[in-house]
């Protein structure tokens, strides 16, 4: 069963924003086996939008579309999806009393005019209805195909997705199953693993797709497979998974994980009984936003010491002004003693530290751009590196923060 | 003059990947008048290419495309590009040479078979010649449609892009002018705001267009103006801006292409000599994270305690026993405690505190989830309020992130 993804708006087709919404989609259709044929943006407007339709309509069974749904002017789903269905829009009581409702209790201000236009709805139209917003989602039969409108507000529309989409697509067709998997390969550029790997690249069923993923120094192999039975599906991957490791043993670290690597970090320090707590200069706070933004993150986590000024690391943190001195800021003694001064102040088990220096000047250290100092201690042990990362300041953050949870999840799991 | 973007990997359509390629090529043809219908993902098969290329052709003047050009066997687009412009692959010795340099100084290994492979090209494509890495972009003509291939890894196609895909669209094509800008408003909802901008937004003539872009307390009114001359464009837009300001003037924070607000409340505290410190209990360190993720942020930022487990808001921010025990930990009295803690710990001159209950369960509170209260210190005032959220968790935090620096601002500026 094939899919079309259609996302409206012209903050996406002039990169305003990045179109995450239809990555979500194809992720969440993927999983219970609606393959998505296309994704396609267009802009607000009525030829686009009923062109899009058209041409999906001839080639798959469901359309799902986001964005367009608000109650200002430059909302136009619902009239082409009228038009488009020959269909004309309802009042529909049971809306508008949910959006007085909304109004009451979150905006504090009388419904307007364009808030009651949110009310009406095609007439021909079944609601997803959206119990956190004012934009209702709308699932509509055209001869074949299924077009559903949903808003394009992440949350809201993540929502619809979860609760009353995807129940209502697995009760309406019969799915197949997709099954996908990532194996992580470290050290190998992607041409020389294609000639390492060519014999059981070849043997590969028809059913089962290989996709090559390269990114710095990185390579990433993926398995797509496509069948009536997952299990039976996930089994015959692993099986050619297994087979890679004779050839490729040594460069393969794992597989992409469904957990972002901080929920791991997360579950070891629990399996372990260990709490961490982070002290931050460069990262300044970002480590620890990593963590906290995460439900149960309160089960290990205790706190954080961001000490972006450098007496901070001493008032708070209580490095001497001698390490400092002797050292310098940028130094791995002055992360070391950052790392024991956030295990003093918030008792944690385990602290990782960072200093560094980001860029684009120097600013009061002596460090070259890019280099950053990370300490991390643990109750069984104190590791301690020094990186220089380069001269980006937004490249510098993303990768602190990547090796910190690298060098972490190291030691936690080892 | 129209252009439409397609982006090759089944990575996107199964949500492997968040296409940020397709964004930076719209925002980038968009800054020299080149306006994209369309933005396409599709599978890595040759039908769907072929197909996308077609309809493509129909519309539009140019067609740019990204991914599907590295040595594997699951990338196409060049066979495919042969296949649609009835070509046949040539071997470019050139481009082989420059191959060999890139693996004898990177790779360090002999360059194999499929490395060769990519020294082939269509003979009649005209080279986008590729410094950075080793798959050529392309350039190819039928009839009125520019074809354009570009590799997919974003370092690469961003170079190609800039260095060699712009100056080569100025020079073939001639363009109109196309300008965005867009002004930020926080604190009225979408609906609110169209009611009172209302006469206004019926002035606007048929070149400028306005969108609505609204996001959790937060709404974005973006202007779009087309036409031949941009100063004049940009001059009109401003004009525009400038009557908005007696309909909603409090609620406006400026323009997005201009400083984020965070820069703004750096600026502004400059201005005043004063520095900020945040003590973070809901936010767990995000807020640091804002101001310390720009450069120069050491200026004004002392540093943060995130006080995230309850002992730490009495061990480092000072807060009391009894005043948690008297108002509970989600309270404006605790908050308050622990701004004036950081205060204290920092020897700043501004703090803002946070401390809530994001969900998804009530952990150590007894306060409804959604309930935050935010505190701000300055030399002039001290500041306290409650808010309502919501039920999601991360809904909660960008809210709180929002509204803490909308009144942040509000204060430091006033």
């Amino acid at each position: 069963m094939q899919a079309d993804i259609i996302t409206i708006g012209d903050e996406i087709l002039i990169g305003q924003i990045v179109d995450t919404n239809a990555a979500f989609l194809g992720k969440t259709l993927n999983k219970i086996g609606v393959e998505v044929r296309q994704i396609r943006s267009i802009s607000d407007n009525k030829t686009a939008i009923v062109e899009a339709f058209t041409e999906a309509q001839n080639n798959v069974d469901l359309v799902v579309m986001t964005g367009g749904l608000g109650p200002t002017k430059d909302d136009i789903t619902k009239h082409t999806l009228c038009e488009y269905f020959d269909d004309t829009l309802m009042f529909y009581p049971e809306v508008m009393v949910h959006i007085e409702e909304l109004f009451k209790k979150y905006v504090k201000a009388p419904v307007n005019a364009l808030n009651r236009s949110q009310a009406m709805l095609p007439s021909t139209c079944e609601q997803l209805f959206n119990h956190h917003g004012t934009a209702m989602g709308m699932w509509m039969q055209k001869e074949n195909t299924v077009f559903v409108s949903l808003p394009g507000v992440p949350f809201e529309m993540k929502y619809l997705v979860r609760e009353q989409l995807i129940p209502r697509i697995k009760e309406t067709f019969s799915l197949s199953a997709l099954v996908h998997k990532t194996m992580m390969t470290y050290g190998l550029g992607e041409s020389i693993i294609a000639e390492k790997i060519s014999d059981w690249e070849q043997a590969l069923p028809p059913h089962i797709k290989l996709a090559y993923l390269p990114n710095l120094g990185r390579v990433r192999l993926r398995l797509s497979a496509k069948g009536t039975n997952e299990t039976k599906l996930l089994n015959e991957i692993d099986a050619f998974f297994d087979a890679l490791y004779p050839l490729i043993g040594n460069h393969i670290t794992g597989f992409e994980s469904q957990e972002p690597i901080e929920m791991q970090i997360g579950d070891a320090l629990k399996a372990k009984n260990w709490s961490l707590a982070t002290a931050e200069s460069c990262t300044g706070g970002a480590l620890a936003a990593l963590f906290t933004k995460n439900a149960g993150a309160s089960a290990y986590f205790k706190g954080a010491v961001v000490s972006y000024a450098t007496d901070l690391k001493q008032s708070i943190l209580g490095v001497s002004a001698e390490t400092i001195a002797q050292f310098s800021l940028v130094s791995e003694p002055v992360a070391l003693a950052m790392a024991k001064g956030a295990l003093q102040q918030t008792g944690a088990d385990v602290a990782v530290a960072t200093t560094g220096n980001f860029g684009p000047t120097k600013g009061d250290t002596d460090a070259e751009i890019g280099t950053v100092c990370i300490a991390i201690i643990t109750p069984e042990q104190e590791l301690l590196n020094t990186f220089c990362f380069g001269k980006n300041r937004e490249r510098n953050l993303q990768k602190t923060l990547n090796k910190a949870l690298e060098l972490l999840r190291q030691k936690i799991t080892a």
